[in-house]
C-alpha cells in the first residue's frame, strides 16, 4: 500500500505500518542484545536493562551523539520531533547503525488538544497507541512515587496533630512540625485537571487529614520525573529522590522525603521505570523513549540513561532538546551534558520557511485559525530578514563548541528562491545546511540531512560550558540572558533576590545547576517579539529550588504546573475497536 | 538452601525461590501457549492474550473449577490466600495440571499496615516485588481511566458555567446542567490518603474549574475496577464503561460517561489491562493475577476473564472469594457465576482452630496485641462449640449445590484432639475434611487437601442460584439475610426505601445483580457477635447503584472508600538495593 501523507491521517499511516513492524526480538537481534538485556512488554514494546548493557559494553567507544533543536518556533511548532525521527530514518536508509532517544508524552496533552508528539507523515514512531497511552507505565510510576510522598506528609501532619510527644515516641516518630503554609509539593495526576489546581484538603474529622490548602500538578511536572531524566544510574536516582524537599518546618528548615521515611518506598515504585523503553520508527529503526519532564520547569529532555545506552548500541544516537535552542539546547548543553559527562558531535537546528517568514515580519500564525496568506506566497525578503533568528541560534550552538547543521524542514509551499536564500545565509555563517522532506518521503527524504550530519560528526568538537558551577547565580543568569537570549541585562523581583541570597549562602544549593524558565516563542520573555529582539532586560520573578533534581529554576514569566482541558479535547474522538483491540482517534 | 518458614521471613523465602524461578517462557511452554498468546512483561511476569487463547481452545472442555472461601475469620485472618496458593502447589505436587487466579493487591494496604497478600511461608506467589508494586500496571490503568471521567466532568461543568448556549453549540456541546451537589464519583488514587477524603476543588478563577465539594477514593474502589472483574470480554467491558453514572443533572437524570463523550477514551487506557497477568507459586505453578476490586463495595473477586482462561489452560483452576463464605462465596455464587455462566465443581472452606475457638467463646484476638493464652492451650470444648459457624457456612455452600471441602489450615499450636473434633463434626455434616500444612511444607503439606479436592470435583454438581433476577430487590435481600446470614429479617432506612422504589420502578435497574455490603467478622452486621448469632435483623442503611458494573449494593453498616494511612506504615521500612535493583522490606 502506497503511504501518502498528503492523503492519509497520521494515525492511518501508523496503523498501516504497524501491520508489519518488527518485533522487539528482531530489534534486539539487530542491536546485538542478549536475552537478559531485553525485557519485552508485549511483542512491540520493550524495556532495556541499562545496567547489563552498560556493563557488557563498557569498553566499547560511544557512537556519535546528535542533538536536535530548533529556531524560535511559531505557535504551530516547526516539526522538531518529526525531524528527529526523520533523521533517524535517513541515517537508517544510508545503512548506518542508528538509534534515537525521545521523550514520553504526557496523558494530559494526549487527551487534550496537543496530541501525542509521535512525529508526523512518514516520520513517526510506532506503535502509536502504546506510545500515546503510557507505554510501560513509567509516568504512572512517577505518579505513584510522587503521591506516596504526599500521603506520607499529610498522614504525618495528621498524626502529629492528634498525638502527643509520648505517643509519637512510642511509634519511633519525632515531631517534624511541618508548616501547613509551606508545603512545596502538589499532588500529581497525568491529565489536564484545572479543577484540582487550587483545592482545600483534610476536611472532615480529626482522622481525615490536616485541613489546609493544596494543589495538583500534571504528573510530568513532578520532581521525580525530572530526577528520572537526569539520573546516571539507580544509585544516583535513589540519592536524588531522598533529597526532594516536600515542605518546610515551622522554623524554616526543609523537610525531605528521607525525613518522612518514604524515599526508599518511592524508589521501590520506580525500579522498573529506570530502564529505557524501546519502540521503532515507521522504517524499523529502534527508538528509546525515556522520561518526559515538563519542559516548562524541568530539563525538558529525554533521559541521560537512554543516551548512555543508545551511544553504546549504535554508531549514531539522535536525541532532541525541548523547545528552541535558547531554551532546550541551552539546558542540554549546560545541564544535561554536565550531569552526564557526554559531548555532542553535532547539533541540528530545525528551521521552517514559515517560522523564518514570521521572524521577518509576517503575521504570527495561530493554531485553529486560517493560515495567513503570506505563508502561501513567496516572500524571499521576509525569509532573509527572519534568518537573523536562525543565525542567532547558530551562534549559540557554536558557543558550546558544537558543530551546527541547519535542517530546513520542507513544506510544499516553500519556493526554491526562499530555500536558496536560507542556504546561502547559513553557509556564509559557517553552518552546514540540508533540506529535508522526511514528512513526505520518510528516510528517503532525509538523506541530505543524514549526509550533512554524518559529515558534521567527523569534525572535531571543542565542547565547553557557558558557565562554571562556582560562578554565583546572578552571574550565571546574566551570562545566559546576554549570551544566549541577547538581553541587555537582568532584573530581579524581591522574591527572587531573597531566594538568591538563600542559595548563595548555602554550600549545597550554590553548586546546583541552573535551569531557566522563559517562553520559547521569542528569544526574549515576551512571546510577541520575533526575530532577534534588542534593547530589553530579562525580568526574573522567582527562583524555584529542586534539590533532588539538582538544579535551581530562575523563572522569567508565569508558569502553570497544571494545564487546563479545553472545551473540545481529543478524548471526545478516542475509542477502541472492540474486535481488534486497536485504539482509534489518537493523533 | 533449606527453606524454613519458622526461621525465615516471608520475603526472605520469596527472594530465595526467585533465584531459580521459571521464566514466563517456560511457564508458557508448559501451558502449551503459542508465541502470540504470551505477552511477556520482563522475564518473570506476563500478560496472556485472553482472546487468542479462548478462540484457539473454544472446543476444549473446561477444567475443574474450585473456589476457596472461609469461615467467619478473626481480625487476624485465617489464611485464605495462603491456602489457595497451597492448594495450587499441592495439586501441582500430585502431578495435576493446575493453574490459579487471584486478585491484585492495592498499593494502599501494601504501603500501609496490611501488606500485599502474596500468601505466606512456603505457600507464596512470586516475584513478590512485582506482585506487590503494580505488576503490569492494571490498577494504574484503572486510575487513569477513572480520573479521565472526572476530568471530563469538571472541565464540562466549568465550560458550561463560562460559555453561553451559542458558544457551546459551536463546539458541538449540549448543555448537560450537571448538579454539583449530585456528583456520584470521587477521584481515585491507589494509596490510603485520608487527607483527600473530603476536599473542596475548583477554587481560583473561572478558568480553574467549578467550585464544589469533592472526594478521593482508593483506586481499587473504582467502578472501572469492578467492571474489569465482571466483564466477559472487551466488548462487554466497553459497554459497561459507557453505563457508569458520573453525576446527575439538575432534573435528576443520570449523566453517564457516554454523555461526557469520554467512555471510549477511558476504554483506550484499559485495552492492555483486560488481559490477565501470569506469575507463579514458589513451586512453579502458574497463577493468574487479574483485577482487585475493593471487597467492601464490589464483588471482591479476581476476574471472570482470568477464570475463563484458567479453565481452558489447565485441568484444575483454583480461585478465591474475598472475605468469609457469607460475603465472598455468596457473591461468587449469585453474582460472579451468574455473570460468567461458570459452575464451580468444589468449594473449599478454610478454617483454623484459632477461629473456631474464637467462635466457641475464647477472647477475640487483635492485630498488634499479644495472642490470648487460650489460643496456645488445648480447648476442645471451644473448638466443638465454634464449629457451629463452620457448619453454617457448609450449609450455605450446599445451598448452592456445590461440594464443600473443609480445609483445616494447620498451626503448630493445634492439638490432635482439636483437629479430630473438627473432622468428626464436619464429616457428620457430609463435608470432606483435610488438614493442610502448606504454610510449613508447601505443596507437600497440602497433599491431603489436594486429594480431597480432586475427589470432590468428581462428584455431580447441582448448581442453582439463591434468587432469580426477576425477584424484587427486598425479597432478594431478605432471602440472602435469612438463608446465608441467619437473620430473622431486614429493616430499611428511609434512604434505602427510597432507592428501592427507584430501582423497582426502573426496568434496567431492576435486572441488576445484588452485591451485599456487611462486615465479614460476623455472620451478622455486628463484628463482635461470633458463632452463629440468633435473634437479629439486618439493618440496610443505603443502596448504591453501579450501572456499569451491573449491580446494586445494599449497605448494612458503614463503609469508607478511602482507608487511612496509620502512624507506622510499611513504607517506612521499604527500600531498594541499588546494586541489584531488588526491593526490600515488603511483606
Amino acid at each position: 500500500m502506497k503511504l501518502d501523507p498528503t492523503k492519509m491521517k497520521d494515525w492511518e499511516i501508523a496503523a498501516e505500518c504497524e501491520k508489519h513492524m518488527k518485533t522487539v526480538y528482531q530489534l534486539a537481534d539487530e542491536l546485538g542484545l542478549t536475552k537478559e538485556e531485553l525485557l519485552p512488554y508485549g511483542h512491540y514494546v520493550a524495556k532495556l536493562d541499562y545496567k547489563l548493557i552498560l556493563e557488557r559494553l563498557k569498553d566499547r567507544p560511544n557512537g556519535k551523539y546528535i542533538d536536535v533543536t530548533a529556531i524560535t518556533p511559531t505557535p504551530l511548532g516547526e516539526g522538531k520531533s518529526t525531524t528527529s525521527i526523520g533523521l533517524i530514518e535517513g541515517l537508517g536508509k544510508r545503512g548506518k547503525k542508528v538509534i534515537g532517544a525521545l521523550r514520553q508524552p504526557s496523558g494530559g496533552p494526549t487527551m487534550n488538544i496537543k496530541g501525542s508528539a509521535a512525529g508526523g507523515g512518514l516520520a513517526q514512531i510506532i506503535p502509536l497507541d502504546k506510545f500515546s497511552l503510557g507505554l510501560t507505565g513509567d509516568i504512572n510510576a512517577v505518579m505513584n512515587a510522587h503521591n506516596l510522598a504526599l500521603v506520607a506528609l499529610t498522614a504525618r501532619m495528621q498524626h502529629e496533630a492528634n498525638y502527643d510527644d509520648e505517643i509519637l515516641a512510642k511509634k519511633n516518630l519525632r515531631r517534624l512540625n511541618i508548616d501547613p503554609k509551606r508545603v512545596e509539593l502538589g499532588w500529581v495526576i497525568d491529565f489536564c485537571a484545572q479543577a484540582l489546581r487550587h483545592i482545600v484538603i483534610g476536611l472532615g474529622g480529626k482522622m481525615d487529614g490536616y485541613p489546609m490548602e493544596s494543589k495538583f500538578w500534571i504528573a510530568v511536572a513532578s520532581e521525580v520525573m525530572a530526577i528520572l531524566a537526569v539520573s546516571r544510574d539507580l544509585k544516583d536516582f535513589r540519592e536524588r529522590i531522598g533529597r526532594i524537599v516536600v515542605a518546610f518546618d515551622k522554623y524554616g528548615n526543609p523537610i525531605t522525603t528521607e525525613d518522612l521515611e518514604v524515599a526508599g518506598a518511592m524508589c521501590a515504585w520506580m525500579v522498573d521505570a529506570i530502564n529505557p523503553n524501546m519502540i521503532q520508527t515507521l522504517e524499523g529503526q529502534p527508538v528509546l523513549i525515556h522520561a518526559g519532564p515538563f519542559a516548562n520547569i524541568a530539563i525538558g529532555q529525554s533521559s541521560i540513561i537512554a543516551d548512555y545506552v543508545g551511544l553504546k548500541l549504535a554508531d549514531y544516537h539522535v536525541t532532541e532538546s525541548g523547545f528552541a535552542a535558547d531554551i532546550g539546547f541551552e539546558k542540554f548543553w549546560n545541564l544535561k551534558c554536565r550531569f552526564s559527562g557526554l559531548v555532542p558531535n553535532c547539533v541540528v537546528i530545525v528551521a521552517t520557511i514559515r517560522a523564518l517568514k514570521c521572524h521577518g515580519g509576517a503575521p504570527i500564525p495561530r493554531p485553529g485559525q486560517p493560515m495567513p496568506k503570506e505563508y502561501l506566497e513567496e516572500h524571499v525578503d521576509w525569509v532573509e530578514k527572519g534568518c537573523a533568528n536562525l543565525l542567532h541560534h547558530i551562534e549559540t550552538v557554536k558557543k558550546s563548541g558544537s558543530n551546527p547543521v541547519v535542517c530546513i524542514n520542507a513544506f510544499y509551499t516553500d519556493t526554491k528562491a526562499e530555500i536558496d536564500a536560507v542556504r546561502r545565509i547559513c553557509e556564509e555563517a559557517g553552518a552546514r545546511v540540508a533540506v529535508s522532506e522526511h514528512w513526505l518521503k520518510g528516510g528517503e527524504g532525509a538523506l541530505e540531512l543524514a549526509d550533512a550530519v554524518v559529515d558534521a560528526c567527523e569534525e572535531p568538537v571543542n565542547f565547553r560550558f557557558l558557565y562554571d558551577l562556582d560562578m554565583p547565580l546572578k552571574d550565571r543568569i546574566e551570562r545566559i540572558a546576554k549570551e544566549v537570549y541577547g538581553a541587555d541585562g537582568v532584573t530581579y523581583s524581591p522574591e527572587a533576590e531573597k531566594k538568591i541570597q538563600i542559595i548563595d549562602a548555602d554550600p549545597e544549593l550554590r553548586k546546583l545547576g541552573t535551569c531557566m524558565v522563559k517562553t520559547h516563542l521569542s528569544l526574549s520573555h515576551d512571546p510577541n517579539l520575533k526575530g532577534v529582539p534588542k534593547g530589553w532586560v530579562l525580568p526574573v520573578r522567582d527562583i524555584l529550588i529542586y534539590r533532588g533534581a539538582g538544579f535551581v529554576v530562575p523563572v522569567a514569566g508565569t508558569i502553570s504546573l497544571m494545564p487546563g482541558t479545553a472545551s473540545d479535547p481529543a478524548y471526545r474522538r478516542i475509542d477502541v475497536d472492540v474486535e481488534t483491540g486497536k485504539v482509534t482517534g489518537l493523533f
